[in-house]
């Protein structure tokens, strides 16, 4: 009989809540605006042969290398950031090994290393989901193979600094640092220039939310040239599809179009946290393109309520330590209008109702 | 400092000769005609949700499996079927296990293979590269953990009966058999209909050749649900792009068009076999998009001298038991009158020279 490695038994499914997303799409982080209208021409003028021929990556990887003033042999485009997850995996873990990640974090870490045979090690958050920098480095042991920081994190919006980065590297040498930056963008700090000084560094980054590009796939993993010739090997020369190396190269030679958006994002997160904190509800800053908020037992009354409104948004409930969580993402100027309407409705509605919203509020410190 | 598992320093550097690939592209087996004009409609009416958004997948599965006549829990759709493979060997194969292939085969089965740790147990085609299959069956041991078999094969085109196919997954009940359908629409001959009933049966199909789609990364993979089941858990929900998405409904809503450009490769097909047989160059009868046949030492200044000539074909030399081969994809029906001049006369150029290109004719029997 056919049966599975015990690791596959292991991992975790993921089955994103992905089906029927009408309305305002503050649910998944994603581009509410659209990435530039460069891209969009490029497209439309795509043809036959675009579409028949096998992709072929390397001038547009050159391209992006330069974007990221990096060399060629350094930067690898991936399937969106869940490739270059994977490959880390693939390439570094064996059966045993640990992966180690501050909790809550992006899930597909956990995924993808369970899937290599990962002992998964998590870190509870500090205070007010602070980077557990500390409680990071005791726990890294000679196993310790891939350690995953997300800057900033979803689904908190907190970020690590350089520093602390530079510890960790430091600490775990036979391991490889993922700093995966998929909302570099909206936070504008980064570890991009160590790459090739430290050699287990490796940077993420990715097209799928500032750049308004989720549909096509196609994030970027850097490290230094000898790591990622290994990397390399285990993936397919194929994996990032023609349409997606095409837009790649009009949406970085507009980054014009991209600072215009994450200043409408930066500049609604700021109101949405003002609007929160008036409201007495608790949230936490963010650093990213959404905010994370404690509704408490009503969560699902309040994304439903949001729903109703046209506006979706993301119950985190179950991410470790986001009990009672809520996740909005922030899109534009007339967005984040339309978001704050909702949100002082909502809540103002449930605050009505039989069980108090805020009652929980510090129950998270 | 940081090493990779040993397996990955096993694993063959595959790099493809993608680059600047001008001309009549006879090298990769590709579609040379286009998509369905439905397709590249589809493709200039997508906006900017279709890219900011992640894939949702959900509905196009579920039109595929009908289209194959399968229930959609049997069907995934894969980043081309190179992930499929690769979720195949990261299901099932542990360090030490045995992935079983005939040889010369597609490359991908012993890299991604090789990188989940496997020993690559490669058993040499018969005679006139027949499938081996009594080879096959004695090879198979307690460790067999997967078994891929490209019908037609790729490079030189030979078939697997049914009836075979179905002993080998009998004979190894405790591995995956993957039956690799890329050139199917060629040769017409399936055992999908098998799916659901054999458990360790896995299908896969692609919209890289026939369909026209190799830019767009859409695979198929085929298999029991309860299989299925587990290979979901290794990959990401967010692998098949939306462009491909999109493109997969329309380019299976129209057979016609695929149903034209078949008829017209099967043409050319024998008239490529008739001028080779007429030229006295040995080749091997091809039931896929492409015929492999024997040029010998000249080789190289043969794949040159249809270059000049505007026409891209493919050195198979350092495939197992294809010393001298060159591989050509067959297009069009006036693609292949191009193809069969430039034949004729680098031919003849070609037995002009010193070496006398037909000498080594029957060497490989």
């Amino acid at each position: 009989m056919l049966r599975p490695r015990k690791a596959v038994l292991k991992v975790k499914e993921y089955h994103p809540p992905l089906g029927g997303r009408q309305g305002l799409r503050l649910d998944f982080n994603e581009n509410t605006a659209g990435c530039s209208p460069r891209v969009l021409a490029r497209l439309g003028a795509l043809g036959l042969e675009t579409l028949a021929k096998y992709p072929e990556r390397e001038s547009v990887e050159r391209a992006v290398a330069g974007f990221l003033r990096l060399a060629p042999a350094q930067v690898l485009l991936t399937n969106g950031v869940d490739e270059a997850i994977h490959l880390l995996c693939q390439t570094y873990i064996e059966p045993g090994d640990e992966l180690l990640i501050p909790v809550p974090t992006y899930s597909m870490y956990e995924i993808y290393a369970a899937a290599a045979g990962a002992e998964i090690v998590g870190v509870p958050a500090g205070e007010d989901f602070r980077f557990p920098a500390e409680a990071l480095l005791r726990q890294i042991t000679p196993r310790t193979r891939l350690i995953a920081v997300a800057t900033p994190n979803n689904p908190t919006g907190s970020v690590a600094g350089e520093s602390v980065l530079l510890k960790l590297a430091e600490a775990a040498p036979d391991a490889a640092l993922l700093v995966d930056e998929a909302y570099f963008e909206f936070h504008q700090k980064t570890v991009m220039p160590r790459i090739g000084s430290i050699p287990n560094l490796f940077v993420a980054r990715t097209f799928s939310k500032a750049f308004g590009l989720a549909g096509l796939r196609a994030g970027v993993l850097a490290g230094c040239a000898e790591q990622m010739n290994l990397v390399r090997r285990v993936g397919s020369p194929y994996s990032v599809n023609a349409v997606a190396l095409a837009c790649v190269q009009e949406a970085i030679a507009d980054t014009a179009h991209i600072d215009g958006y994450v200043t409408q994002v930066r500049r609604g997160r700021e109101r949405v946290q003002s609007v929160l904190r008036e409201l007495g509800i608790k949230f936490w800053p963010s650093e990213a393109n959404f905010v994370l908020f404690l509704i408490g037992e009503q969560r699902l009354a309040f994304v439903e309520a949001m729903r109703r409104r046209g506006i979706l948004v993301r119950d985190r409930n179950s991410d470790p330590g986001c009990a009672g969580c809520v996740r909005i993402t922030i899109g534009t100027d007339a967005q984040t209008d339309v978001a704050i309407a909702a949100l002082r409705e909502v809540i103002g509605e449930l605050s009505g109702a039989n069980a108090p919203l805020v009652v929980t509020r510090t129950s998270l410190g």
